[in-house]
This record gives C-alpha cells, structure tokens and sequence, in this order.
C-alpha cells in the first residue's frame, strides 16, 4: 500500500504541516479578575475588555502635601511664604481625594505648619500635584484585546477598571493514552518488585511534569493493552472529550505497529517518521477534528517529540499561531549559550540530532560535553545542563566544534569546578558537600590518564589519578611530572584506595588471583584504555607474564566502576578489577589486590577558584569522611 | 535619630545585603514520585538521591529482533543466511525480556523466516542488540544530589529506579499584607460604585499573578486599616506562620509612615529606599529570623520592588544563592533585545530607572518606545511588550540610543504593523481584527503631522492623517507631497469623521461656536501641536480672527481624543475640539464644526509585508463597520 501522507519530514516542516491542518480552539470561559487563588496569566482573551470605571476615579493627589486653592498661592516664593489660614488648606496622602473646593497640592517640602496657618513656599499652577480622573484609564477605553496573551499586570488592571470577568479561551484538553503489553501502571505497582520484561510507565511522568512547565494540564488515561480494537475504541472515546490526544508508544515498525493503521483508519494522518535523532518514530493524525500525535517509547524520544510536535500543537491550539521560537520555548531555555565541544562527536547527514550536553567554565572558555546519544538512558537527561539540536546539514562535530546550548539549568558556572580524571565514589559523594559552601563540582571520567591530559589543555580546574607506573612501581609522580612542565601543580593525596578483584557473591568460578582471568570458563570486563584501574590491570599481567588476547571479555569496555562491577552482579562478566567500596556496594565479593593512592592534582593557579574552594573545603567535611569511610577500602589520609 | 540601617541603597548592593543576612529555608517536605497531578520541577532537592533497582532491570532487546545464541550466527553472511530451526530463536521487541538461554538479538531487517525457520543474514556478537541490566542506571547509584534544581525529567527518573518519595525542601510560605485606610478588599466591594478616595486593593492581584509566574504562591491577608498596634499585631502573627512577609504601602514619608518604626522596633532593619524610580520607597527587615518587606503602595513600584527584592529574596530562601540573571529571571524575560530608542527619553543620574517600552520593526531596525513614566499608571504595563533597566550612570538618552528591551510578551514582531499618526477610536478597534488575520497592530498616538513625519523617516509602516491646509481649504495632499517626494505612497481614505466642539452634557455653559472659546468663564483643554485636530481648532481661529492667546487652557494639552473629552467629562475643561464618536461614548453634547477625511497612508513597498496586508483585509470587516458605525460619528468611505 501506497502512504496517502508524508513520512520521515524533516523537523523544518512540522510547523507548517500544523498550521496547514489545525485551527484554535474555539471554546471559551469567563474568568474571574478578583481571585488571587487562579491566574490570568498566559491565557489568551477572547473579547476586547473595555473599562467599567476610571481610574482614578476621582482628583487624585500625586504627592504627600496640603489641598489647596492655586490662587491663594499666586505670589509665593521662598523669601516671602505666603499664609493660607485655617480651613483653606487640608493635609492628603498620595493617592488620597482632593475635594472640589480646591485645585491644586503643594508638596509637603513647599510648605511648613505655624499655629494653625499653612506657610507655602512656591506658588502652585491650577491642577498642580493632581491626577486628574481617568489619567490611566478613561471609563470606555479598551484595556484588553482580543486574541491578547494575558500578562501578570492585566488581573489588578482589569480589576481596578472594574471588570469583574474576562472571557479567554479555555483551557486545552489534553490526555495521554500509555499502550504495550510489557507497560505497568506505576501508581499500581511495587516497582521493586517487577517481573523481567515488564517496564514501569514513567512517560507519563515525564509528560505531565512537561506539560506542567508549559502551563498546560495532562489527565493520564488507564494504560490499554496491545489490541488494536482496545487502541481504537479509546482513540474514538478520547477524541470526544480530549482537545488534543497523546498515544503512546507503538509508533516503531515492530509487529506491534498498527498505531498506523488504526490513525489512518480514524482521520487523516498528517506524517509519519521525523528526520530527528532520537524521536525518529513519531506520527500524527486530525481524528474528528482533534489533533492525535502517536509518540515514541524511550524516554528521550517521547521528550524530544513533546518538543518539536506536542508543544506547536498545544501553541496553535491555544493562539492560532506557532512562535518563530517555538523550539527553545518548549526546551523552557534559560540562556543558549555558544560553547566549545570538549570532544568530537560524530552525528548523520540528514538527520537533526539532540544532543544532551554538560558544561563547564575554564579559564573564560565555556566547554561543553555530549552526556549520551541513547533515546532509553533517562539519567542524562538529568544530568544535563542543556541541549543542542544540531541541524540535518551537520555530519562530524570535531572536538573545538562551536555549538550553541539551550540551558535548562539555572546555573551560574562561574562557581563550578570541573572535574576530569579517575572515576570514583567518593568524589561522587562529594558534590552535595561542595554544593552546601557555595561551590558546584562537575566529575568527567575520563580515566586517570585523561584527566591529567585534560588538566595540561587547561580543560578542566582539577584532575585525580592513580596511575602506577610499571618501570617504577611508583603512583601518579612520573606521570604528572610529563605534563607539569613548570611545576605549577598542587596535589593532594585524598586517600588510600583497596583495588582488587570483584566476583560473584560466594565466588562461583573460585577465582582467587589475575591468572585466574586466563580461564576458559571465566569471562572478564575491562576498564578503558587510560584509567588507573586498567592500567594497574596491565601491569598485574605483565608482570605475571599473561598476554591480554588470552582474557576473554578483554576488550569488554565499562568506562565507571560501578558499570564494571554492574556486569559482574548481573551476569554478564564473571570478574572485574575494581575498588572494594563499588564490590561491597553491589553485595559482591572481592579478593584484594593493592591499596593505592588517590590523588587530586590542582593547578596553583584555580587554587581561589570558587568552585574549587569549596572543593577544597568539603573534603575536609566530618560527615562526608565517615561516609568515605562506611563505603568500605578507603583509608584516608588527613 | 540617626538611622542604624542604610539608606538611599543602590540596585546593585540589594543581593549582597539579602546574601549576608538571609540563610535558606530548612523546612522539608517529602514527595512523591507517581503523582501525574503534582509537579517536583524546580524544587530543591534536600538528600541524596539513589537508584532503589537497575534501569533496565533485566537484559533487554534494543531492537526488533529475534533474540538468538550468537555461536548460531558465526558463520552468516548475506551470501549465505544461516537456518535457525524453531524453538531456537524468539521474537522481541524494542525494550522486551531477553531469556537468559539467548545471549544477542539480530535485527528483523536482518532475518527472514521461512516455514518454521528462522534465516539470519549477519553474524551478532555476544551481547550485541542487548541493554545489559542496569546500563542506564545501577542499582545504588547517586540519580539526584543534595541542591539540585529538579527539571521535568527527575520524575520519571525517581520513579523508574524504584525511589517512590523524596525530600525537597518545603514551599515558601509567603503572605501579603494590604494597608491603608482608603484600601477597600477588591472582593468584599463592587468597585464600580467607589466613593471618592478609597482605592481598591489590586496590588494582591499584581502580586499573586507575579508569585503565580515565579512558580510561588501567595497568602493575601486581611488588609489592615493605618494603626502602628494593629500593623505591629499583624506582622507579629505573620512571621510565625510564614516565611516571608510582604506588607502593602506605608513606606513613604507621609503622615502614616510608621511603617520603618514598626520594623524597626520588632526586628533588624536591612535598609529603607532603593535608588531606584519608580519604586524607590520600598524597606526590608528581618523580624524574628524571617525576612519581612514593606512594599511602595502605586502598582508599577510594586512591580519593580518585587522584581528588585522579593524575588532574589525568594531565591536565596529557596536555593540559598541568588543567580547572577535574577533580574531578567524575575522579569521571566522572554529574550532580549537590542532596539534603537524611537523617541528621546530623559533620566535621572544616580537612580537606575525602569521603562515600559514598545517595540516595531520597521525594514529591519527594531525600534522601541517609552510608554509611560508614572509609577501610579497601570495601563502601560500591559501594553508593553518590555522593559528596559536604564543604570544610574545615565543621564539622557537621545532618540536613536540602543538600548536592551527584557521582552515579555511572546510576540513575533515581524507580522507587527506599526501605525504612527492620528489618534483614532476606529483605529483601535481594528486590532482585534488585524489579529484575527494573523497580523499585529502597534498604534503611536503621535498626531497626524507627527504620523507623517515619522512614515517619511522610515520609523512606521502606515501613517493616518487628518490635516486641512489653511491656504487651500483641502485636506492631506499638501502636507503629502511635502513628504512623499518620489509619489511611492498609497493613501487610502478610511472614512469620514465628524469634528465638533465636546462640552458638558446638557451644555451648562452654553457653548455655541468658536468664538465662546475666549469667553472668561470658558477653560478648555487643547490637543498637541501637530495633531490634525489642532491644525483645525488653528484654522478655525484664524478664520474668526481670534488669538489663542485669549483662550483659557489653549496650552492645556491632551494627546488622545479620549483624554481630552475626559478632561470635560470630569470638570478639568469646558469645552475641547474633537470627534462625535467620544462624545458619544462619554456620554457628552456634541456641537459639529466638520466632516473630515480620515486617511491613512502606506508606503508602496509595505503593502506586502503580513502586519499591513492583515490591516488592510480588516479593514473591509463587515463587523469592524458596523462597530464603526455605531460609535457615531463615521462615514465610511467603503
């Protein structure tokens, strides 16, 4: 069958596809001006307002002084204050009625008070000092317009004029239908407890909390099967109620997908597929004249859909127009900020990619780093400062690229410390500490090598390593000594680490040192080229005389201890070299190899550093020491 | 007494004080992470946060596939497909349970079935197409850190790893206290039937829109008449239950002004008087450790002290640091602009000062407009679409000055006609309508000469004119052509306009002609030099010989036929010059003098742009007519 729509349009196109097909919700509703409970805000007027009274409505005074008559004042002046006796002259507050015997007000600095008589300085002219009635506003004028976004100050306006209720246009109607056979109802269920295959519903979390920072309402329906007579049935029931419908998942060319047949059935579908990496499955359908958009599973293709097709719609719904800006609207950007990429990254002509990225702040150079590129991984998202479309023309981004950030964070990066180096828990733990004095510490792991390399760029504040050097059997001196040309660096040995080998609980392959690694029924997992820890593995083998290509796994890469130890808890390794805190962490065994040192290399230079002040300070912190010291192979030295 | 507080402070020492003598809320409250109906973005999180169990939590697909043992497909190639026979291989899709006896997944694309068979036409590695357990997130590691900011995307996040509730720091409970014996509650009172000198209360509304955008909520108190005891009562209970206590008016020199006595005697006073305008009345003191302040009675200074001071208040409370941008955060600016100042605007050294601005673009300069400088009018805030913060080094800015506008309103200038000229009732009721067609109408008042003059300039789209030619008797071609030397305007006549003499209802003065204007029992009120109803009052003087300098209020200007009938309406004038249509509408008596042609023009190379060719299609709305029509007064011309 031939598609009677569009498919794989490209992101330039939603705005126009919307506007081609969709119209602005036509229902109404009249609200209150006079209740501090509701808002006004954001919401678009549907009628011309016109002022029920003026204001002010009566001669107002414009200042602290004395009503007066001008001509009692005509030949004043400050060598010869005229005397205005008793009774002709009346004390009023700004804002306060001036009556109609007089017409003017001298400001209290003008005058002074002797006995019972008024002393007046300066001569006043007719209507001096006095807001005339209707000076804001003259009863009948227009105060509101039609197809006007509402602002904070248009409420008390309204209100001031007398206009007890507005007519806006009401709010839009929005729910989400959560599809899929392995989906559970997380207000349902114990999600600790939940069987393989079975993946808790959270897109309607990320949803509703999105729809929340547009403004707009969410109402979740009960999660349907995978049926499609289920799927129609509510797509027909919602479509009634619902000014916009949200189905989700079943959008991917899987044997589930009949998202598309069921839409095309119902309406008339407007696209399928977005050029767009992640959120590339995506359609949407006019169903009975109501707006159906199908979005993908992942989290971060359900997100970045809400972005580029949710959020126009919920716009056109609401203002019969799409902002040149819609993008960073919806992103909710704070700033967009130009910044250096701190490594290459490679992304596909023809495809728009969202890129998730940190940043950091060196030496007045804004650096910044892609966190992910998958569309399931939710924990980038929040680790994200921002995000960076990059257009469907780019096709390599080399390190150096200048790239433009949409900053969701509030954050002021001048106090961040950057972090690159060796990965480990306790600097991990440490960010709450710097964060209570004042600081913000990002952590790059990169491996120790990195982080010393990174260091010499001038690409981070501060670096960690424990870097054994084979020839010498000495830690981290001769490699810093390589970069540290003229000795600019502080170090600081923040503890002693116990490395060794992580096994399954009760050790059921018996592994008991590194040539147990050679073992056909053994299979390893490897830290990347450049981390303390593969380095200390490299040198344990060489000195041991084992060849690496006799290690199966060898080249099974985990870049954190935590993801290298995950695999061994989880059966996909038998065995990894990591540190005992990460083994006790995860309920593993561990066979200990050395204690090594931890070190935190400085530049002299970033040493008042507001970030790295308060790094300086918080590992110093009581509580976070006993912390350290309950994770377990830490030994601290100060 | 000398005052232990500063005094007169500037804007920028306001964070410094807050900072040194304010310390974050320490108040928690735990949340849960399941609820769609309430909302964690941007509240702080007070705990580390860790994963409660793997995302994923058991091995699953990342594709559509079938998953397979991978030592099936070592030897496949497209060449040669390798037979998996059935019960050897099973269907999954993205995201689905992996059985532990398969250990890849190869892509349908990759695969065909035939019979009962599978074919696969590549060889996958262990592993391959599989999320291993915990990839995105494992078990016990850190999700959410002690400080952090939580965006849309933690919910799902929380959720997702099994943490069903976490600690944010509490809402800041914040109240607001009305003051002032000519307050009257905006909801107990019908505000149309005012008595002269009582106020209704609006700056809870302005105040409550604002907290409502910031992401706050605020508590409106009983207002509370001018008493020290009862003031000192009230803040006395509101420091208890809340944690930030603003108070309404009181805060300037007046006779009531106990306000710095009352905070003073209860806590520490911080400071009193911002160098700010408007809003310089405005004092903050810490009673009884919570922040309490003291906010200037007239909205716009409401406004601004609130932007200035409650707001960085609010965010030390709330995060314990106050972000660099607070200001443009507070304004929640939209974007900001670079304009050119369309108009010049004079300041005071010393004072930073906040001006409500208007912005075009024309040819593709954007030009802005001051709208007002009263701190009482209400009306300019919402028609500005920004404001501009004008630091205290400045003394004057000249017209053409670039200066920053922090835009606040959504809009896209492009589709925005801007319209100098002639001020107009039919013109303002056009913007409702040039808004149905997707355009936008910006109106400067600034008289027909002035409309003519700036078109000519290139500072707007459309001019309208109405201005007789004393020698000739005819209206607008004269002053045209001076002005359109290569004949590239197009004029179109809207509609006639009936001019006439506006006096009192019932006409108590017994105004007839023109000639009464010089009578000495005669104050009138005049439009500003250039305005097509000035250059008439002028004709018709000339014509019966008489000197304006005989007339009482001849320098007595008003810019708006509103304002100016106003003025007769409210007994400020007599008797102005202007049109039937705001006699009507104010319900005053009406003498006719002329019928005038009322033109607007509209340079050639405009007709085209979207603003002008929505005003020139609303302009032949048939409802826009009748309204026309029934204001009184019109003649249309088509």
């Amino acid at each position: 069958m031939v598609a009677k729509y569009k498919e794989h349009i490209s992101l330039k196109e939603v705005a126009s596809i919307l506007k081609e097909n969709l119209t602005p919700l036509s229902k109404r509703v009249r609200l209150s001006t006079t209740d501090t409970n509701s808002s006004l805000v954001g919401k678009v007027l549907m009628e011309d307002v016109y002022a029920e009274r003026n204001i002010p409505h009566y001669p107002a005074s414009a200042v602290d002084g004395y009503a007066i008559c001008s001509s009692d004042t005509s030949y004043a002046n400050p060598a010869s204050p005229v005397e205005i006796p008793e009774g002709k002259f009346l004390w009023v507050n700004t804002g306060a009625f001036v009556p109609e015997r007089f017409d003017a007000v001298v400001m209290v600095e003008d005058t002074s008070v002797e006995g019972d008589s008024l002393y007046v300085f300066n001569a006043v002219s007719k209507g001096a000092n006095i807001r005339p009635i209707g000076e804001d506003v003259s009863k009948g004028r227009i105060i509101g317009r039609k197809g006007e976004l509402l602002t904070p100050f248009h409420k008390a306006l309204f209100a001031a004029a007398g206009v007890e209720e507005v007519e806006v246009r009401a709010p839009i109607k929005t729910c989400f239908i959560p599809t899929g056979n392995e989906i559970v109802d997380i207000r349902e269920t114990n999600t600790k407890q939940l069987a393989p295959g079975k993946v808790p519903e959270t897109n309607s979390l990320l949803l509703s909390e999105l729809f929340q920072t547009w403004g707009f309402h969410l109402d979740v329906l009960p999660l349907i099967p995978d049926d499609p007579e289920l799927l129609k049935g509510s797509i027909k029931q919602a479509v009634e109620e619902y000014d916009l419908v949200l189905v989700g998942a079943g959008t991917a060319k899987g044997k589930r997908d009949y998202s598309a047949e069921v839409l095309a059935e119902q309406g008339k579908m407007l696209f399928r597929w977005l050029r767009m990496k992640p959120g590339r499955p995506v359609m949407m359908a006019v169903v009975k004249d109501k707006p159906v958009i199908a979005l993908p599973g992942f989290p971060v293709s359900t997100l970045v859909a809400s972005w580029t097709v949710v959020f126009p719609t919920l716009q056109i719904l609401k203002r019969g127009d799409i902002s040149e800006s819609y993008l960073s609207e919806a992103v909710k950007t704070a700033k967009q900020v130009k910044t250096e990429l701190a490594e290459h990254y490679s992304t596909r002509q023809g495809i728009s990619e969202w890129l998730r990225v940190q940043c950091g702040e060196v030496n007045g150079k804004t650096y910044s780093w892609v966190t992910s590129s998958g569309a399931s991984s939710m924990m980038p998202l929040t680790e994200a400062d921002g995000f960076s479309l990059v257009g469907e023309e780019v096709l390599e981004l080399p390190k150096g690229s200048s790239i433009e950030v949409w900053v969701v964070k509030e954050n002021d990066w001048i106090n961040r410390a950057v972090y690159q180096g060796s990965n480990d828990p306790g600097i991990e733990h440490l960010v709450g500490y710097v964060r209570d004095r004042g600081g913000d510490l990002i952590i790059r792991s990169v491996g120790s090598l990195g982080g010393v390399t990174a260091l010499a760029r001038g690409e981070c504040h501060m670096a960690a390593c424990h870097l054994l050097d084979p020839k010498t059997g000495e830690y981290n001196t001769s490699y810093i000594k390589r970069f540290d040309i003229n000795d600019e660096w502080d170090r600081i040995l923040l503890y002693r680490r116990l490395q060794g080998l992580i096994v399954k609980k009760g050790n059921p392959k018996r592994i008991v040192d590194v040539a147990d690694l050679t073992r056909e029924d053994v299979v390893v997992v490897n830290r990347q080229p450049g981390s303390g820890t593969r380095v200390l593995l490299d040198y344990l083998l060489s000195q041991t005389e084992i060849d690496p290509k006799q290690i199966r796994g060898y080249d099974n890469i985990a870049v954190t201890h935590f993801d290298a130890a995950s695999k061994v808890a989880y059966g996909n390794a038998d065995v990894v070299v990591g540190i005992k805190a990460v083994a006790d962490a995860l309920d593993l065994d561990f066979i200990p190899l050395v204690e090594e040192p931890f070190e935190v290399i400085i530049p002299r230079a970033f040493l008042d550093h507001p970030g790295v002040k308060a790094f300086r300070d918080a590992i110093t912190d009581k509580v976070w020491k006993e912390t350290i010291i309950k994770l377990g192979g830490y030994k601290l030295e100060q």
